[in-house]
């Protein structure tokens, strides 16, 4: 399954329990896209959060994140590895 | 230790090898600033590549990036997880 790196931009200040519950969100309907969600990391100061998926495209992950209302500025396809 | 993610954007074509030469290259000398390289998750069509390390400030690691060639367009420091 191809894996994905998307980024979000303006999540400027949030805070543990947002993040938990925006990952909740998405891992709830994520199956609808056949999407896994692996983990998030955020940096409140700048707003940026990064998410890791294993998902069949990187629409799969866009309509996800739309859909629970935090869209991705970016879903980079993750090719190579270090 | 403090994580941090940072990100390289001009990494068009990127291959496998070059990744792993860039890594190891960072690898090798990452004790000097006390900084951990973690993984490294790359989209040779983008040219982002996304590097989670754990390292005592932003500085350390983008000296170490600095002094390998492949100086960081972002470094972000990461407060929340999910």
């Amino acid at each position: 399954m191809p894996q994905f790196m998307d980024v979000h931009t303006h999540m400027v200040g949030v805070t543990a329990e947002e993040l938990a519950a925006a990952h909740q969100a998405d891992v709830e309907i994520q199956g609808d896209e056949g999407v896994d969600f692996q983990h998030a990391w955020a940096d409140p100061r700048t707003g940026h959060v990064f998410c890791l998926s294993e998902a069949p495209s990187a629409d799969a992950v866009r309509r996800i994140h739309e859909r629970t209302g935090h869209p991705a500025d970016e879903v980079h396809e993750i090719t190579v590895t270090a």
